[in-house]
């Protein structure tokens, strides 16, 4: 089969865990390794990934760099591509059988510079802060925050993908038996100006979001999203949490999910079952080949 | 003609200008519309790039922000690789024809790890410094430093570069008319570590000999390196200087030229040129139609 599989942002960065390089990379290591699992039973693979700590974390350290210096969120979003792209192309070069090809591309995707998302920013991006700390911050760097479960974070906008800029490319590679790293982070986000130039924009794509759509163009048998939760739940967080084994589009639309979690993967869900009558997955990264085979994680189609 | 067009730092960031991603971005854009001159004459380029300036910048930002989040700098090289990348990439897609399909892929370029340039620290980074500042920095930081023209920078090891590791999927865009861009800031460098894995290395490996390499491997028809002086020059900075037309490689072998700047270069054209008897060309960016058609620049080979 051919397989979107998309890297949670929990896959990179642990619930809790401090943002090192150190953390990042074991991680890194234990995805590629599970995904390699995957190649070995004969599937071909296109690998996305968040990179909400990530990005978060790079724009502190713009901030904090030479006076003047910092970049702006979309070039902020192309270096976690390379930062991330070149860690998960390296362990997977570790973990694979040797002479498989990995390829990591850049990937543009053009979003609505009148998306209303640009006026309500919802991404969470870089480090937990406790409420008084995140306020503090919010008014010094002139950031929106908002409440992340039991934290605060910096939140940023974050449109709609219309259109991958990349995917021929992308499509070349994978036709030619080549894994292919992409849309790393949930592409770079690009819109033309009033003269038609393109010009970068200062948002985060959500990553499902935009999997979902290079899943469907890429013909996708299945689309799985990788996080840190076995399955989808009902009523999550309550006594009455229970996993949601299997339900169509319009079953699993019917339910209301948190905006900045389950929310984005069930809508990305939604949007490739329907576009293509192939099944969606959502389950926890280790559990990645019982996702496939069917009997871990929720399936949605 | 097939081109390897490689941009030197000079061409991203002036001599003396202030280091901002407006500057970069200016630059950018004047190295796109030559570039896309190149392009609508009918030759086919694969684009590579220094990254000397903005390696530098994200190790002081990485340095500067929070505590323990600091990135190697493979993973800071990798992350110059999405930043430049996709800047070029855009300005690449604003200048040329609609259709014209651009891909970038981060490149993975093996080393020697028992290679001597390791205990030789010679590739200067980052911005420039006075004597003083830099002997302090080297101090607080654990800096190499050494001069560089009438300033100070850090520098790091260089290695040579042995193996480009994503040849085939370069290969396989360039053939269905690709216009590539890749081997940013000479590539990622990494090594084999005793167990066989691929770790990377804390070094930068000269964007020139990188590019060299691909060149030879990508059959090009031509090796062009982009930078700020309109020719090779011989006695440069002396009264007696005076710029060299055309030279074979051992002619041009035959001279001396400042580690730092030229020598990497006449290095880079002399291995094309030996390798494949076709020519290399050094000259001025803002002279690369002329470069091309041989009216401009030094051509060796």
């Amino acid at each position: 089969m051919r397989i979107v599989a998309a890297l949670g942002g929990n896959a990179l960065l642990k619930r809790g865990e401090a943002q090192t390089q150190a953390a990042l990379a074991a991680n890194v290591v234990q995805a590629a390794t599970v995904l390699a699992e995957l190649v070995t039973a004969g599937h071909s693979l296109i690998v996305t990934h968040g990179n909400g700590p990530q990005v978060g974390l790079l724009a502190l350290q713009a901030a904090a760099g030479p006076k003047g210096s910092a970049q702006p969120l979309d070039s902020l979003g192309a270096e976690s591509e390379g930062w991330i792209g070149y860690l998960l192309e390296q362990e997977l070069a570790n973990a694979l059988p040797p002479g498989m090809e990995i390829a990591t591309l850049l990937t543009r995707i053009e979003v609505d510079a009148s998306d209303p998302a640009f006026a309500a920013p919802i991404k969470p991006i870089g480090p937990v802060y406790d409420e008084t700390t995140a306020r503090r911050m919010a008014a010094e760097r002139h950031w929106a925050v908002a409440p992340d479960g039991a934290y605060w974070r910096r939140v940023v906008p974050s449109p709609a993908p219309v259109r991958l800029l990349n995917a021929a490319s992308i499509a070349r590679l994978v036709a030619a038996n080549t894994l292919v790293i992409c849309a790393g982070g949930g592409g770079i986000p690009v819109a033309r100006d009033a003269a038609g130039k393109w010009r970068g924009v200062e948002a985060v794509i959500d990553k499902d979001a935009a999997s979902a759509l290079l899943a469907v163009q890429m013909q996708a048998d299945l689309f799985l999203m990788l996080t840190d939760v076995d399955a989808v739940y009902l009523d999550y967080g309550t006594a009455s949490q229970r996993p949601l084994r299997q339900a169509s589009p319009d079953e699993l639309a019917a339910h209301a999910f948190a905006t900045g979690s389950m929310g984005p993967k069930a809508a990305a869900a939604c949007r490739f079952a329907k576009a293509t009558s192939r099944p969606a997955a959502i389950g926890s990264l280790r559990d990645a080949v019982g996702i496939v085979a069917g009997t871990n994680g929720t399936r949605i189609g």
